[in-house]
């Protein structure tokens, strides 16, 4: 089984950076963001979303920063992704 | 009987998969999205829906995962059904 | 007497459904919807409302289900009327 | 004095009719929503609301539903009027 | 001194009037708004406001009935004056 | 070094009278607004700004009311400085 | 490893200047932002955002001001980055 999203929706796998949950990352706010790396696992069409034209930017298999704050956790095959909006995608780690 | 969606609006029926129940999802902040599994029942016809043309892409049959966030819950001779917007829904599993 | 509702506006008549209320229906979040069934009485002529086009597409006589969250219980001659704008109309029931 | 309403903006004037109040009308949510029936005093010129055109379809003397969430009461030579937006108008009465 | 109003932005000076108080105004929500008559000091030149074209239909001298929960006070010289944008003005009283 | 605000933004330096803060300014809200008077420093560029084009309309040495709700102090070499965009201008004082 | 920003987002490094926290900065309001200087290190490459046209107007090696209200802390390699939207760039210091 695979997931295959729909429009701007990107489908993120965690990397399991223990530095990462380390680095004493402080967010302002009471929202809670919690900022990490992620491997692009696969990317929606875009076309368009909400009434707007939306261009995918990234593509399967880049390590990426999201804002987990909208993203959307599943479950599937034991296996945890997570699954965000390209806007929610912050930086690509090169 | 039968639902007839109506603009951008899917409706929807929840598998009864235990499995998604122990995944333990945590969600972030407090509004309690419960992410799940669902098949694609009755699919609207799309259309100008507030102001925005919305094409829809999900099939009746299709296996879907969705945000129940913003989800509506309907009984009808005896049998649940979730009726969302197709934004709602995340992506399709194959 | 009777209503003419204005714009994307739609006068509808809950349906005494007991089987509805037993369902337990358990909605997400704080804000209580109660979606129901209900009888297409009178609709709006549509036309631009709030600055977007919207056309009609429910009549008197079809039996819907709808979201009670936005919707205005009117009273008129002894009989309770709920004036809705289409939008909050998810699904005709046939 | 009389009041001219500017834009699209409505005056009207409560029916003092203590059926509606005697209805047990149940509002949902927390917002307090009074729906009732008023006479159309005096209607703005419409035109180009918030960037948005909007047409007016009320005319003076018409019995309406309102929805008095949003409105202001004024109190002008010993008269309460409320003022709206037409698109605080439910319905018309007719 | 004078105040100069930028965009749509009006600027009003209260008129004393105690009937005005007296009137036992009830306002719905948990919003204190206050509407009263002011008198029109000076209008702002109107134009492109927030990206929408805004034509001012107010002028100097005009007594005016205002939504006073968007306002903001303003003394100078001794005297309070009250900046409103127009869309906050409901209605002139002639 | 000195302050080059971007896009619609404008840098106030707050004028310090006394007699504004004797004024009695009372906030309608629990949003505690200050409005001040305050000199133009600095002008941004103006240009389309989220999606609209903005013209701007203060220049450097005008003596200008604010709303000080959405704006930012800042300290820079010892003076305080308030960054706003032209849109929290109300009037200019003349 | 580096991050390269996507759309209208902007890596920025907070400068250590001691000054800043000592300068007693109150913001209005209960959001707790901080204003602060940073040196910009990366900068989206722009374009429809949201879907709207976005130019950038910063670039990398400028010293500018920033609202933190909205902004992201990052760790990556011991360096602490912040990404923002370019709109919570205020002002670029000279």
């Amino acid at each position: 089984m695979k997931l295959v999203p729909l429009g701007d929706r990107v489908v993120l796998r965690q990397l399991v950076a223990e530095e990462t949950t380390k680095s004493g990352i402080v967010l302002p706010g009471s929202a809670q963001e919690k900022p990490q790396q992620a491997e692009v696992i696969a990317v929606g069409p875009g076309g368009v979303v909400d009434g707007k034209e939306v261009t995918m930017q990234v593509t399967a298999g880049q390590k990426v920063i999201y804002s987990k704050y909208a993203g959307t956790e599943v479950k599937l095959d034991g296996t945890e992704y997570i699954i965000v909006k390209q806007n929610d995608i912050l930086a690509v780690v090169e």
